[in-house]
């Protein structure tokens, strides 16, 4: 008998999103439900070689897949849906990165306009090894080989936008999207304001790893198989997607030029200060002046995102989003501790891609 | 007897610089030369309690004053000038921030000119705890009272400017300058590009701890009793301001717009693989991609100022910069293990601000 | 006997768009095809005295309402629509301009955001004189009253953007949009790059006058009698919009940061010179430089927009756009030298707003 | 008998200044002398064919030679110094431009850092008619030739920094400088605020003419031949340039990224209509809202530079700058009536470069 909250979800190829909004909900979720997902890499997997350049093998705007939406039921404009990241594992053992004409913080862009030729375009496989938690780098221009940490990650997690507006799954903004930040990791709890019933909640685009910044523009991409817990809080508003990790307080902003990205990253996390924390706005401006860890997300996409983290001990002692994190924490480790959905399972066989099954209230 | 390598400053009010290029060496100094230096607070010290502000007590541009510049014998363009800080401790029990009107990341400015007032000026005094090593933030607003962990770095150091120019002390750029970033702290390297004979090294602004972006404009800003080595680097070019930990090689960039700031320390980053450690233009651009932090240094300075960090360990295992960081860490071991010029000395009583003993080989 | 090839439409309230995609088409036409439209203000009408603050009489996202869609018949992705503008006349003898709280140039925004408040809303009241051409500044805090030219325009005419987006009516973008831009004035032709099939071409935002930049955020808002021509050029790229008059053709560019608006204004210049009037790459960059006007269009929408303008004089006689521009200059002539349709009506009681007439083929 | 408020200058090649401020004065003038000038090109005049590339024949960072500083007595800070061109002709019957590598707006620079090359280096050299007053343009990958007016303006023009800084002379900012902007040509006045005593004028740069943006960062650069007279306004603060011409107010800003630019010289132009015009803060906004001109007038250099101008004719008959336009304009045609110094002067064999007469009261 299945649980009526778990709902695993192997896309067809022809299930996935391309957008946040505009697409057709996948599944009906309640609040509480845990999803166990299949996502494809951001190359919707047509990068699987050297020799597969994305100008060649992949298909504009059939970029970023995305695995959902899935509407919540109950989700309303001025309530915000909650994601928790269970776990988040590699479901291959390669992953790829490529350079791509015109796009990345090291090239003129379709923007960032200029009369020189882009860059070449080249791709790297990197080789994953799930059981040893590495990824290994391997030069193409010489034979430096480099092993790194797996830090999986998910590029891409958001809600349908405001403004009765269809944003391509390779924008961030206020809405989440492709903000790229490496804290989208296992074990942190996303918060994204609901704009249009039933929040139409999609992710997708797992890295292995990524650097901060996302310098050329592509990390290194790599299907998941991801486990999340998806609630609802009513009634608390979120302008910007923001992040809990066990650790920190985490405010995001996506925008062009790269100083109003954090500009609206460090004003929500003041706002945050003062509507949870007990501060003044000054006393919260001085405050996070002083505490406040400003790594880049991303400086390549459509918006660049920064994001501002706060240590919580640094913190008085208060709930914030109504102590949701912690006690998704405890379902989470529940889950993992009994029959842990995705999380230990790294044989991919074990995973049967290609068909959804709904177990819905 | 003195060490004639030792060099203890402690200038007189009128012996501070408040330019980088432009003002006349306050020494000549040997490479190897060990500086022991009193540096002012970037107010001049002028910010002593909440009834101080910026605007009434402060007289622009004496603000951010340097000490130095020291004239480097033996250096030229084309060479570089390192400077190890063994030691960057607070002179006070006490350090000030402010707002100032116009200045800052979350108001309009004199260049982000809008028609709105400033916000509010005020003032706050945080109480430094040498021994426990803390700095004790209060609010102004309410009664909360948090503990945090000093951090003391200086946010400013640099040599003259290239192009014949002189630069406020409160700019940062390719000569180095008011970077403001937390990264500047005890057991680091900079090494910064020689443009003019000598070098006209200077260094100021101490912050007993910042957040990244510093971002309302002012650090937790303190007198500090500084200890560097100051080292040359022969016929070494260094565009942009660099950083070695011992556990990180670390580039900067500043510009506006912020990207431009990124892209300048990732470029710089990614050459410096190249140069050192084997890696190809391409293979490089990836493998920092994957592996690179990015925390923001400044928004609110004249040019915005990101870092690229790198982590060594994951790098091949090669010399930079002629292994100097190496050497300069066992030499500052040996001098706070012997006869530690400012580390140690917690008392601000043995220091005695107001003249410099100079002694030069 | 109504012509077959004239379309007539006052949409009723219920009729208007307020996207750029999304929005089904509210009637099918036939290339050649004669459009007099009626478009309401940028505010749905809803500003019409002093009292009318935006915050409070307008409701979000229903700004700036489009007349249209029209689905082009036999457009397809990769062909270009143009739209000659035979007239544009206020349909009121009134106009309105207002500040929003936290949009235009000399505010902080939600964008680049601030702990300042807002300025103050206020809403001014411009008179028209139709007859005499003029619209009249009524200053609110002094008597000073200032007689203009009208100048009307239309700040929004735009396509469905590609990669399945759909975008606010506010935002300006390759599909062109808000691009509030005054030189889309009466007698000139907009290329616009079709993206779906049928184009969806819709208009709106007409403005009785504006200045370059729009500064404020809000241009002297009015509804319009406006009458285009639509045309299609099968197989003609046009990467961003492109207006041809009489006397210039003009690029334009619409992102942030305003550099990049820029950047892609002159690029596209450069590549319009070398496509069609002979020059190579870098004698175009040359020739653009020393000859080109960069007017800006906006600094306050979502992105901004610079154009980029060159007199046909100084050009090479080359056909350009296979020579429409013309053409059409001489089928609107025949229409306002015949039966004027908006053109000479300056009665808007001869307008009958509120329903759709279709004449199609 | 020379008129004593006459002084002719004609600069040795070692008597031109390379930045604002830092320079010795070349000569001490009294309010109201006429300076009949020659300036250099920016390249020195060192580019004198196709052949002579920026790279190999000019040395970095003797560019942008400027003629002065002129020490103006009696300017203190708080002052304006205000400086009325009644000529500026072509010294030579050519001028030159040149792409220079990573300089420009398309292409990635030393900021907006790439890992692309540079374009090709290339030089034009343009064929000056002084008689018919035309520039013609030479293709170099074609046979084209485009003949284009005359319109010579300066560069660069400016006075010494504030805050005890030293700028090179292609640096534009508050304090004038390579604002590259088109307006400046024969009949404008252009205001300086003083920021040392004697003020340090100076002007070079000049383009025999120059598109709005310098989009490849070089204009049509030629030597001039150029009187100005020099006045002062005491107690006349003017915080970013500004320039006045028989039609135009004009108001300037110079910061990165652009938006700032555009927003430092709205701003200005609303604080003059405030100060002169009798508008209120918000009437102002709004009135230059729908009358602004805002073209572009560098986008390359250092700073970008930005210009808002707005017609006198739509304002109310006030005085500003203490009428001082009007009356420089009468002394000028009186000058150009009866001994034209420089304007009548077609033939720079008359002129006699290489001594400075330097004639004061």
């Amino acid at each position: 008998m299945s649980d009526p909250r778990l709902l695993t979800v192997r896309p067809e190829p022809s299930q996935y999103a391309w957008t946040f909004g505009g697409a057709p909900p996948l599944a009906r979720i309640q609040p509480g439900t845990v999803l166990d997902l299949y996502t494809e890499d951001c190359f919707a997997g047509k990068v699987r070689s050297e020799k597969d350049l994305v100008s060649q093998v992949c298909e504009f705007p059939f970029l970023n897949p995305q695995t959902g939406p899935f509407h919540v039921v109950g989700a309303e404009p001025g309530d915000t849906v909650a994601v928790h990241f269970v776990s988040i594992e590699p479901a291959r053992d390669w992953a790829a990165s490529t350079t791509v004409p015109l796009f990345g913080a090291l090239t003129s862009t379709h923007a960032t306009a200029s009369l020189q030729p882009p860059l070449p375009e080249r791709v790297w496989i990197w080789q994953l090894d799930r059981a040893r938690r590495t990824a290994q780098f391997s030069a193409r221009d010489s034979d430096l080989q480099i092993e790194l940490p797996l830090d999986p990650m998910h590029g891409t997690v958001g809600v349908a936008p405001a403004n009765l507006e269809v944003r391509s799954a390779l924008v961030p903004d206020a809405h989440g999207g492709n903000m790229d930040t490496p804290e989208m990791r296992a074990g942190v709890t996303c918060y994204l304001g609901v704009n249009v019933d039933g929040a139409l909640l999609s992710l997708g685009d797992g890295h292995a790893r990524q650097g901060e910044g996302e310098t050329c523009g592509v990390a290194v991409e790599c299907a998941m198989h991801t486990v999340v817990i998806v609630e609802l809080l009513k009634n608390v508003a979120t302008p910007w997607p923001r992040i809990e990790s066990d650790t920190h307080i985490i405010s995001t902003g996506s925008a062009r030029p790269l100083e109003d990205a954090f500009r609206i990253s460090q004003l929500d996390l003041v706002q945050w200060l003062v509507r949870d924390y007990g501060f003044s706005d000054l006393d919260a401006y001085q405050f996070a002046t002083q505490t406040v860890q400003a790594p880049l997300a991303n400086v390549c996409d459509t918006n660049y995102t920064c994001v501002a983290k706060l240590r919580k001990e640094w913190l008085p002692v208060r709930e914030t989003h109504r102590g949701l994190h912690a006690r998704l924490r405890k379902t989470a480790a529940a889950l993992i501790g009994s029959t842990p959905p995705g999380t230990a399972t790294s044989d991919p066989a074990q995973h049967t891609p290609g068909h959804a099954e709904r177990h819905e209230i």
